[in-house]
């Protein structure tokens, strides 16, 4: 899953007794370019991490997942998402003697399951994560085992996988699919869940029938071939592109509709379907660039983005074309894409996004710039229109994204970047957002 | 254009004195990860390569561009195609002393040039050249600056570009667009050009009427916002979907059309419009691998092929469905893709290919396997069909293909690969397809 | 001071705001290859660190100076010497949730100290420090600047030296005058320094008379150009030659003294001038192959003596002489050695140690193998003897090295190796010589 | 041999079939850091070789040994020597079209063997040696074994060693006592020794009765536990040292006599006996710093001399001393001695040299610098004295030199340093000293 991270890569490998560990900054086929970095990792169990992060220059001793030692037995974890009690928690901590080796905010559930007295591992892990607040989705590997638990709203997705009597979880269900693996069903929001040699057991911490799954795992950031929050991520993100072509049509003369690749092609195709105008491909993406949303120096995203598309100009002289993209975050891809169009021929570029202006930074694990630094901050969506030098440009809105999305017991969402309403309040001590695992 | 060759990368520029090479084996990224590398090459003029082969283990001391000093001073090349009398010519220069330090056919030009007696640059090249049989697009670098060169036939394309004053040569024109370069016109079959600070003189060949040019560039290896061969290679391959659709239409039935995402994507698109059906993406293709086709060992070709594709289910499920693809070489991808469609509930899988069998390999840079390997060498459609588990496979006809390339004067195709008609005789001490450039 | 420790090597240093650290595994001039990575390290504040160590697999987390994050701000340490209570205090920090990185005694340090109430960095210090049992000569750095400490015994040397107004704590005076900085004084048993903008401020730990100085030093480990303890170690080391000379004298018809190179020249060289006889070179050591006795892994070890020494024929050819050791730990060197004069021709080989047989582990941070790898735990003298194939073995008695060892106030010496009185109590659980700093 | 060569270091081996080499920049120690790399090395033959050299940056393809193609197999080479008419043997065989790929002398062999139609190894390598001019000790290794090969003249040590059936040739033997193996003989000045399954077989160049062994082989090159031109290195410097005694004593009242260590502790005992002097050791050096004289920038030069020797103040404390050295070039090394020993308290510094003034540079192997930076090019004895600050400066002779090396038939000395009577004309075209192998 390589697409959920790409700033650093590791394994923690367990035989029962000692658990190993291979870790690295760069992308998987980096760090594990020699053969023989696997076979040093023996063993029966093991947890996997793929970093993502845009704050601060990205470090070494950050790299998931973590390892350490406790008085039971060593530990590691791999986390994703973000809490938002991270500095009071941290000071608290480094007042009685805890001594931090990375600016993750990861690090937390370490040394909270280390200072609990409970008696069991299951016990230390619920005292541990009754204390953060937050986002958070974690595989943990002991002696026991492999671990898995999730938040109480459940922002981020984590599935359980089956195979052969072996059992996965993983953030998405496509890794799933490339072990030949079966997908059970998702970690329950506020479920702590034990692999054990009999199968699967489960623990739960206090509920609440409250959901806050990240709505942006669905416009953007899943892959569309895995299942997120239980739902396909392909099939709702062509509902978005069908509801983005009924409320936002293209204008009268439209030639036809292409996507920003390949984020957006589903997207599109379902605008496409349902406008019944014909899909064309118009940009062309080179793949040897990473995802531009996704790299950490913004000198990076300027040379990458460059380097990252171009567009057919066959295809698109002297034609009126509707450009669909999934978000608009600092919108300098875009207009850049924009005018790329327009110089290879195109003679108009109406612009839909088929997800709501973002007003409002995350914090809970979506590595989005600042709020200073976002298009919809502070500016009309006409304004942003013009800053990119569409023909027009319209986004979904807040309900129409919503109703797009699964419905159904047991669902809700969160869309603070959209709406500012955040489910877990965040004060400003809070407001810049750290490394998320 | 990391696409045209994933093996080495290199780059050698001269300031006029020196000539400072910084090579390797790799990606471009990780050839030069540290900027530094490039800052080590000072100068106004440079050339690079991008290593594609298959044959042996790659070696470092075949990296691109070949850098040696003669009695006339450093000369360094980077060479695109493949010679046919590489054996028969290095046995000659060995007898007369001279010491290889490549298994490369590249190396031939440089003992070619060194040998010559004659006075100037131009006509050591000339002498050079007229010595060596097969594929050659060439960059040259020397005190004197910048050479283009291109065998008589044409084989392999070699775009000229300028900007502001400079000159770029380049195998496709989506590296002059990066560059923002406008295309001025194809270095000529048979031509060589010295780029002077007064702007590109030509020199000449002994020239023919005959053209051979790669044909298979518009079936597959070109990028499709390039253009070669003087045309765009988006409208041809979408030609070869409109013709595939006309000929070898998709049956009653059929929900929809897929491609092989990427290479075949617009082919699809093309059969999809000429049909009147709808275009789907069924196939999503992982980012971080790189193409199947251009990797080296078979290991890590079947793994790559697991790691890059994955089916989406919601769209497939119940669906009869027409897969169009590019080429057929081995055809153990295929047979991979059909079974994963399949798998994840397609009711019906016709298979259409964009090209002819392949049923000769290349002599002349195309890096396919030995013909023994060649699905189709001795398997008639039908057999291959059933290999790749397909419910219906059609290709083109090699009629329909060469109707779909672009015609008029200076043009000309080898078909080899599709007809084992050679524009150039090999003989067996050849026929192993060596290193290309 | 490389002859201190070869395993490993670190800096941290400090601009008063931030700590900086590169360390890494192996000889300095690796560690620190690039000029760069000095650069890297800014600031008017530094402190670094040698590692010897033997036991288990050399480990990049074991590496020093340890660097960490307290409540107080950064930390780092540099820890010369072994605690004889770490187990037990590390099961008591793990009891109490502290999570250990390293497997070094060294880093309870940084948890005692970051667990401490007290409210400043010195009072912190004194308490971590009245927890420790062993022997532990201390550089510690913080944002307040430079700070060295000793244990309450004396075991481990600490030099203070002086330059053009700033200050140098290091083992061995031969650091400082490499620098061309002053020698000051010692570092008091039991004291706590603090360098200041207005000079060393000293504290006292609780105190006593008795002192445990490494006799060792004296013997082997110290450079001869160095003072330790406040003595020059030449000037000792030539007086162990001259007792040697005197209670163990030569044979008759001794031809020559010669020396096993070159930690043994000292030595050597005042027996031949209390003997009267002449003093040869009559082994040469390869230097580019590190100290036998600090080398991790016993392969290497053999394999090292093997390319350490060569004997020179035309010196020994027919002669009787006298061959000087400092010291037997295994034999093995030593049994190599006399095979090796012997067959280049020396007819009688009559060894001197300048020191008493070794009968014990040290477990206050020398670096002997276990008490059953002691050549001289279980076996007489004659033994040892008839095992290196001496035609003669005589050794310093405890009581003769005490003599020479310089005597006075504040001077008391461990010599626990040599007579298993050692001066902290060390238990069972401890007796596996640990990882030293 | 590490002392012959710091620079870089290579070995090429055989199975009979491939020549396969690992090579690279640096020690030994780095080269071949892991155990792997000579896994990688099949083969019953192989050649090494360990590079010096000073001039111009050290470049990776200068590594030795070079490793070629020619028609009649691979062909490796290992040189140790310099020759002197590089420059116009390279000129022409680049206008015969010659490709070279480093800037080393010892490249010439190579091009000379392939251009030579001889009908076999033999032929073809004297072929190639019958033009070079200068001096070479050569190791060579094709399918058909090992060969070695000396200069008519002989400037070069090569010995020939036996253990248990297998050959061996090193420059000096060292090496061989290293093996455990038996020194046989020399290769002859002007002999090719072809090592085949059946023994040693000798074939012979033109033949001369002069010789020219490097005498400063037996001044500081070699080591003094080695045999070079048949005689044992530690006897001839040990009698430098004592004609050096008989013709330039010691001055009345000195204390005693010490060495630049290591290189000059045989003629410094040799000086001490002589005079009936006491001998000590006054100057400690850090073995972690390699010989001043082989390391290539001066920045690093200066910096090593202050860290590799650190003065033993006990002893120097008041006294009159003869400090010994083996020879000038520069002085800029023994200017800081001279200053160390004086600053420790040493009251008179009398230098005697045992070697003459080094006048010339060297053109046929050793590394000294042009003949402006020779201390001894313009200056007279007494103003070097008064340049590094002796209180007395005294040389050896040429004349003592040559009484004190090993006289006899088939021997004789190059003493062009000393003297400028060069054995081999050099013009000016080849006096800046090129890359030696």
């Amino acid at each position: 899953m390589q697409h959920r991270g790409q700033e650093a890569s590791g394994i923690v490998a367990s035989d029962g007794r000692e658990l190993s560990r291979h870790a690295g900054t760069g992308l998987v086929a980096d760090v594990f370019r020699d053969r023989e970095m696997l076979s040093r990792l023996p063993g029966e169990h093991a947890i996997g991490h793929n970093r993502y992060s845009t704050t601060g220059p990205s470090s070494a001793q950050n790299v998931q997942p973590l390892l350490v030692e406790t008085r039971s037995g060593p530990i590691a974890m791999s986390h994703n998402g973000n809490l938002v009690n991270y500095q009071s928690l941290r000071q608290f901590l480094e007042n009685e003697g805890s001594l931090f080796r990375t600016t993750s905010d990861s690090e937390l559930f370490l040394h909270l399951f280390a200072k609990s007295k409970a008696h069991d591992t299951v016990a230390r892990l619920a005292e541990a994560l009754s204390m953060v607040k937050g986002a958070w989705s974690l595989a943990i590997l002991t002696r026991e085992g492999l671990f898995a638990a999730r938040d109480p709203l459940g922002f981020r997705p984590l599935a359980i996988g089956r195979k052969e009597g072996g059992w996965i979880v993983a953030s998405e269900t496509c890794a799933l699919d490339l072990l030949g693996a079966t997908y059970e069903r998702d970690v329950d929001p506020g479920e702590i869940v034990h692999f054990t040699p009999d199968g699967p057991v489960s623990y739960h911490l206090p509920q609440t029938d409250e959901r806050a799954h990240c709505i942006f795992e669905f416009v953007y950031f899943a892959r569309p071939d895995s299942r997120v929050f239980g739902e396909m991520v392909d099939k709702t993100r062509r509902r978005l592109g069908h509801l983005l072509a009924r409320h936002h049509p293209a204008p009268e003369g439209t030639d036809f509709v292409t996507a920003v690749p390949d984020s957006s092609n589903t997207a599109a195709l379902g605008f496409a379907h349902e406008s019944g105008l014909p899909f064309e491909i118009a940009l062309i993406r080179n793949h040897y660039v990473g995802r531009t949303f996704i790299e950490p120096e913004q000198r990076m995203r300027d040379f990458g983005a460059k380097v990252k598309f171009n567009p057919v100009s066959g295809v698109l002289k002297g034609k009126r074309i509707v450009l669909v993209d999934d978000s608009i975050v600092r919108g300098t891809t875009l207009r850049k894409l924009v005018r790329l169009v327009r110089n290879a021929g195109a003679e108009a570029v109406h612009v839909r996004i088929s997800s709501p202006p973002i007003i409002e930074p995350c914090f809970y694990g979506m590595d989005f710039p600042t709020r200073e630094e976002l298009a919809a901050h502070d500016q009309s969506i006409s304004d942003i229109g013009r800053y990119i030098e569409a023909d027009g440009l319209e986004y979904l809105t807040p309900e129409e994204l919503l109703a797009a999305a699964p419905q159904g017991e047991g669902r809700g969402y969160c869309t603070a970047c959209f709406t500012g309403r955040y489910p877990i309040p965040v004060n400003g001590a809070e407001s810049i957002p750290h490394p998320v695992g």
